[in-house]
């Protein structure tokens, strides 16, 4: 825990495009003294583990768009970042049907041992991040890129592409309406009623900036070729919604 | 600019009590290299350079809640607190009826320079010490105190305390339906829609935090005697309003 950077990275910090692109789930590593999570391989590389897919897509989106992009280091499992740390969905006891074992019965002073290690850092440095770049006058939207499971406690989920905003619709609206030949939903699977916008809450809301969160099947980005084909696919989309209403 | 700490204060940092409270406009210094505001000396002691008596409610109550105390150490015109980066209100070229003049025509390498010297650890530092107290599971209200001018474009105002909030109202109707012995009024003499609540936005919605923003006439707490008895009379009511709600 002596290199707290080491659990978020950023890329391209200096980026001028319109945007700053965040995957909180980007990771299904377990850096010490967390690597012993009790999971076994197949839920190691599962959807519980992290968003298999998002940092590839986020990464390539970053770089079409010229942006900077904050992304996590360390498995969701250990703190999912897109929860305050008070709630029980940050060091989830649950996973779906899965039990996660090391997040039995948690004590305080392990929880705020991660909020310390993981959570605080990660939000101070976008916060930072956001600010200079508000501070410059630079047009930010602030874009969250995550992947979803084709099924979900057994069921399968038609949509491909969900847009979920916090209260402000302007850009998930603007992305949903263009023609991105996807099966694309606003608020789904998810919605901000769900808990899930608590990066977009805290880092885009108060500051009026637009943003969005997107949720990516993940069979449909499952290797290098089908990422590099959605980010080709959402990139212009995603810049000509900016262009639109920022 | 060496001692970035040197621009705020915490008293407290401990506090167990079920608040934390903030003072954004707690001081009206000019610290060098911002020494040479070019205002009059009655400026400088007046409600455009920061909240007078606002810091010492802002004392009373916390020690009385046993809260933590975050607190500004530069005035308002060098960095409004209360305000994003890019907000022109931020680092404001007019104040009520008065042009400041240091703050005009600022150019984007001084606006960054103020933003991380003021702004960026401000916030930071408040948003650690509600993470690691949202981590160990205390119950915490988020209350920010703020005093307003009885006389505001020559117009007198009646309202003699003012309680506004961000997207919860909880707290604040709970606190303006006790009894209060003051002339009370609910989102007045500003609101949300004035962009006064970047602080409650940025630090207790994201979190589903009870908040309310308190603006006291500033002629009711202009010298000791009358700071220590609006604390007797708040203290009470806000702890028992946050009993009720949180």
């Amino acid at each position: 825990m002596s290199d707290l950077a080491s659990f978020f990275g950023i890329d391209n910090p200096e980026g001028l495009g319109p945007a700053v692109v965040v995957c909180e789930h980007a990771s299904n590593h377990f850096p010490p003294p967390w690597d012993k999570p009790g999971l076994s391989d197949a839920q190691l590389v599962s959807h519980i583990a992290w968003d298999p897919g998002a940092l590839e897509v986020a990464r390539g989106l970053a770089r079409a768009l010229h942006a900077p992009l904050v992304h996590a280091k360390a498995s969701r499992l250990i703190f999912d970042l897109n929860r305050p740390p008070h709630s029980p969905a940050a060091m989830t006891e649950r996973s779906e049907a899965h039990a996660i074992p090391f997040n039995l019965q948690l004590s305080r002073s392990e929880r705020r041992s991660r909020t310390q290690a993981h959570y605080i850092p990660f939000h101070a440095a976008l916060a930072d991040l956001l600010a200079r770049r508000l501070a410059r006058g630079l047009t930010t939207a602030l874009i969250t890129v995550h992947s979803f499971t084709p099924v979900y406690f057994g069921k399968p989920r038609e949509v491909e592409f969900g847009l979920i905003h916090d209260s402000d619709a302007r850009l998930a609206k603007a992305i949903a309406q263009r023609d991105i030949g996807l099966l694309t939903r606003l608020n789904e699977p998810y919605s901000a009623a769900d808990g899930v916008t608590h990066t977009l809450a805290r880092h885009a809301t108060p500051f009026g900036l637009p943003h969005a969160m997107l949720e990516i099947r993940n069979d449909l980005i499952a290797d290098e070729k089908a990422q590099t084909a959605m980010v080709a696919r959402l990139a212009p989309v995603i810049r000509s919604a900016i262009d639109e209403v920022a």
